[in-house]
């Protein structure tokens, strides 16, 4: 029997990766010929992980061709699959997305309601009785803290918790801290510039007879983003000068805590009257605030009128 | 939360039936309140099942309803299930033929390639550590001893065999006495004439200069049919008078044994050239014959020639 490849989506994310490397362990241990592939670039939290374990990136592959046996996991449908597809024999699918799929003939399927395709693959484990080694228990581990943001997603199911802290007793890891630790390295703004980090995703706004920038930036650690608060004023007044804003309001996102510390430039009025920022203070902390669209825009519209 | 109604598909065989009990009987167990229904009549075979364990079959309903919540078993494709489906929504499907299926959410698959979704279902107690009642393994035994004829079917799989082994434990009982009871109470003929034993399936030939009816019944007890020959000989022939046959033969298939006694009746000369029936017998005993257009048809056309 030729080699069957086991592969998450396009675009992968870290459930994408350690699911297709955790799978494709499990059906080495039950006597499979098996390779994990992957059908992207490995994200910088993905990278984490390879580097915490010391352990490869799957093969890239850009395709698949005529009789290739493969098996998918975290994706089902074809506009996320792989490359010439149809070719293919489809063995098995685990995954916990909504389904679009037709086969012609019979094949295994797992999809359960979970927040992690790791999560399945984690029980059925259990099911085969596969003893899960440290690494396999820190591959899975990731990928569930990845998916469920450490238990606080609302995706998160009772289903996830139990495996996640029972991968987490055999990684011999603390999951919190562990899982801090990746979702910044997937976050880290080391490598980008002031610049880049007020441009990511920044939109314009007028409010009442103010005109004025709404960016945002998601993050883990708000503090390491504060600490670069000169280089970004910097930015910030550059392009209130530029553009002629009256402020300019950046949103630095902790996606852990669910809540943002408002950081302005320029004229603090409007946000001292719509959010309570403390006269002569250059933010304020808004709890349960993550939404620019739902939570900033419409509240500072409504005041300026 | 309302009642989960758990169901087979229309026109329903044993394994729809069977399954969708033991999966609601699963479901009980892990304290959901559910409830298995059925979606057409009630075979002869599945019959003997229920009358064996002195137990009810599910109610039969006509659809579902705007809200109902169902879980699907031995289906998945839109055709073969409840009417009005859409308006429900499918928590849960287990299965083992192709899929053609599209959700708008995430629900829980579990499809295999097994001979029998009893089979499925009997893992999952396993999995679930839910123990198996007597009642129970008889109910998912009879389904895998329908569905794999035995564990003869070519469709059979090593997991039925394992599962079919390990119920028929369970259920005390010797699963080739039993299953050959349950087949013989499907493929019963008692209440049939001998003109609708003939009639179930002949069509007319011409091989060479000789018009013949070539008819085929299936049964798991040939010698119960040949007990039928005197009047099984009578309406053969009526029917040879009424439509100018020189013979007519009936294939009498055990679908056990794979096997068929042809019973001829009029002109042997062709039967005794193509089959080697001996001069002045009536039948002759065909091993691994079961297709009269791959096995019959072509031989007697040859031999005519």
């Amino acid at each position: 029997m030729s080699k069957i490849l086991v592969m998450g989506h396009k675009n992968p994310d870290t459930d994408s990766i350690c699911s297709a490397i955790a799978y494709a362990n499990l059906k080495k241990e039950l006597g499979f010929e098996v390779e994990a592939v992957r059908l992207g670039t490995i994200s910088k939290e993905t990278q984490f992980i390879l580097d915490y374990l010391s352990i490869d990136a799957p093969r890239l592959i850009e395709g698949v061709n005529e009789g290739d046996k493969i098996i998918l996991v975290d994706h089902n449908e074809e506009g996320q699959s792989v490359n010439n597809r149809d070719a293919a024999t489809i063995l098995e699918i685990v995954d916990h997305h909504k389904i679009d799929l037709k086969t012609s003939d019979p094949i295994n399927l797992r999809f359960e309601t979970v927040g992690c395709s790791s999560t399945i693959i984690s029980k059925i484990y259990e099911e085969k009785s596969v003893k899960i080694s440290k690494e396999m228990a820190t591959v899975m581990l990731s990928a569930i803290m990845s998916d469920t943001l450490i238990f606080k997603s609302p995706t998160c199911t009772e289903e996830d918790v139990v495996q996640g802290k029972k991968l987490a007793k055999i990684a011999e890891l603390d999951y919190e801290k562990y899982g801090k630790d990746l979702l910044i390295a997937g976050t880290s703004l080391n490598d980008k510039t002031a610049y880049e980090i007020v441009n990511i995703d920044s939109k314009p706004f007028e409010f009442g007879s103010q005109k004025a920038l709404v960016a945002q930036v998601n993050t883990v650690d708000i503090s390491a983003v504060l600490a670069r608060k000169d280089e970004l004023e910097k930015v910030m007044r550059e392009l209130m000068e530029k553009e002629g804003y009256d402020f300019v309001s950046l949103m630095i996102t902790d996606i852990i805590v669910n809540s943002t510390e408002l950081y302005v430039v320029g004229d603090k009025t409007l946000t001292i009257k719509t959010f309570g920022m403390q006269e002569g203070a250059e933010t304020v902390f808004l709890p349960n605030v993550v939404s620019r669209k739902k939570q900033i825009v419409p509240q500072y519209t409504e005041m300026a009128k």
